[in-house]
């Protein structure tokens, strides 16, 4: 399935955001570390994360977009320091990602872990920065932090590695257990861009919950999605070897529920995500959409 | 040289907040994550960022200490994540830190690099939770960000890698290059701990300038003692493996300058931080003896 347009336009917005960013970066006291930074942000992508706020922003009504575009760029900056640690010989052992070498393959190892640990910062960065009330820049910056922290996205990582030890050891990984690490991994980062652009948007409290909720939804049809994928799509399609997660004895929801119950589940939260959108009225029905498109790239 | 009563003072009310901090998270979704992150934070060691952060505060006229803690574990927390990835077999590949196993050895290295980025992650988000004005919230944490990330201590460190291949290729490394390592890798968060105290104290001008100035001499103080103590202390008094910098072909003030010369700029950055405490009145006193401190130690 293609991308929906928006999603397109919202990405090329955010390329050239990425792009103008880094540039007026380049005072960087070694330049190095602003290329390995720069390769693996700029590697292309969808820009899920990113299109989720802008058009949850939308969405909510706002119309300023350019002023809510450093937490967009925060976002992919987070994402895209996990990929880079995820694909490290410690870790995942990647050669690939979305068809080019690994930031570690392309550079080194140690410039790899420094490179994603400065797009942490410039994460945080780019939000303080914000020109928006400085109440809310803390709310935002503050639950980005859990987001992405030990209550969050490294606690869902460290679960993650814990199921494939059980799982390498002969033991039975249980559903929860996979729900419980795709909530942190994946998750909690997708349920903060749709409250993030909410937010920014000054959201009522009826818009704000339907937000909230379809972020949700979305944070695990997402994973649904993607283990479906590692499963069906050829290493082509996917720009990276497929078939890796069973390679890896990687706990996912195909492997524990297999093919055809993960289907359901995912046409689950596919209807959840589209329930919630409901408060937004006509002004959802990009999300619903992207719901859509999140869960069919999958199939 | 035995550490200042006031430091230790600080130091044991960091450790008592460190470990009432830690244990509020321990809903943590897993549990080795958060062990590893508490092991490195409670390795020991004198504290001296946040030493430097609260006695800033306290000279420019701040008495709620507590009030201001959280910035002073997040600055630890910045420090303990570097002192981790700098440990890696692929950056330092130190096997102790302070007389105990280093992370990486102690748990693994996709654990160590994982607790390292919650320790990033956690350190906004104590400083995003303050109770204090949230312009002051905000303009806190897009220093620290500038501070570790690319443009600051992240830099340096890749500057630092980028001498240690000059010098193992042969190349000359010059002294400004050094300085400007430095200034990147351990000037920049020093710097930040003392401007942080004065901006949390309401400092005035006169008191604010004063602490900036007095931060950045102290940020360089701080190498080049720790350069010199290298050569010159025993493994017992280091905990750590003496004379790696030259086994490493580090690009140090000691193996530019000689030991000699080394000790006069020791004495001239000490000079320009005293000199810097003296708008602060009798309220400077203890961090003139905090330079004094930081330069003997290395003698």
């Amino acid at each position: 399935m293609k991308a929906p347009d928006f999603l397109a336009s919202h990405a090329s917005h955010v390329e050239a955001a990425l792009s103008s960013m880094l540039k007026t970066r380049q005072c960087v006291v070694a330049d190095v570390l602003l290329d390995a930074m720069s390769y693996s942000l700029l590697a292309g992508g969808k820009r899920v994360r990113p299109g989720l706020l802008l058009e949850s922003y939308r969405a909510c009504g706002g119309n300023e977009v350019q002023r809510v575009m450093p937490a967009a760029l925060a976002i992919e900056c987070i994402h895209t320091y996990s990929l880079i640690h995820d694909d490290l010989p410690c870790m995942d052992d990647d050669d690939l990602r979305r068809g080019n070498p690994t930031c570690h393959k392309k550079f080194d190892e140690a410039t790899a872990i420094l490179a994603a640990d400065a797009l942490q910062a410039l994460a945080f960065e780019l939000v303080a920065d914000m020109d928006v009330d400085s109440d809310l820049r803390c709310k935002l910056l503050h639950s980005l932090a859990l987001a992405s922290g030990c209550q969050g996205m490294v606690g869902g990582q460290v679960l993650d590695m814990q199921a494939e030890h059980d799982a390498a050891s002969g033991k039975h990984v249980e559903l929860l257990q996979v729900e419980r690490i795709h909530l942190h991994k994946t998750g909690a980062l997708l349920h903060w861009c749709c409250e993030a652009g909410a937010l920014l948007a000054a959201a009522d409290e009826k818009q704000l919950d339907a937000c909230s909720r379809y972020g949700k939804a979305v944070g695990l049809l997402f994973q649904v999605a993607d283990d479906i994928l590692d499963v069906t799509a050829s290493s082509d399609v996917l720009g990276k070897s497929a078939g890796k997660d069973a390679e890896q004895l990687k706990a996912t929801y195909v492997s524990i529920l297999g093919l055809q119950r993960s289907r359901e589940l995912a046409d689950e939260m596919r209807d959840i995500a589209l329930d919630a959108c409901q408060p937004l009225g006509d002004e959802g029905v990009q999300l619903k959409a992207l719901a859509h498109y999140i869960l069919e790239r999958g199939q």
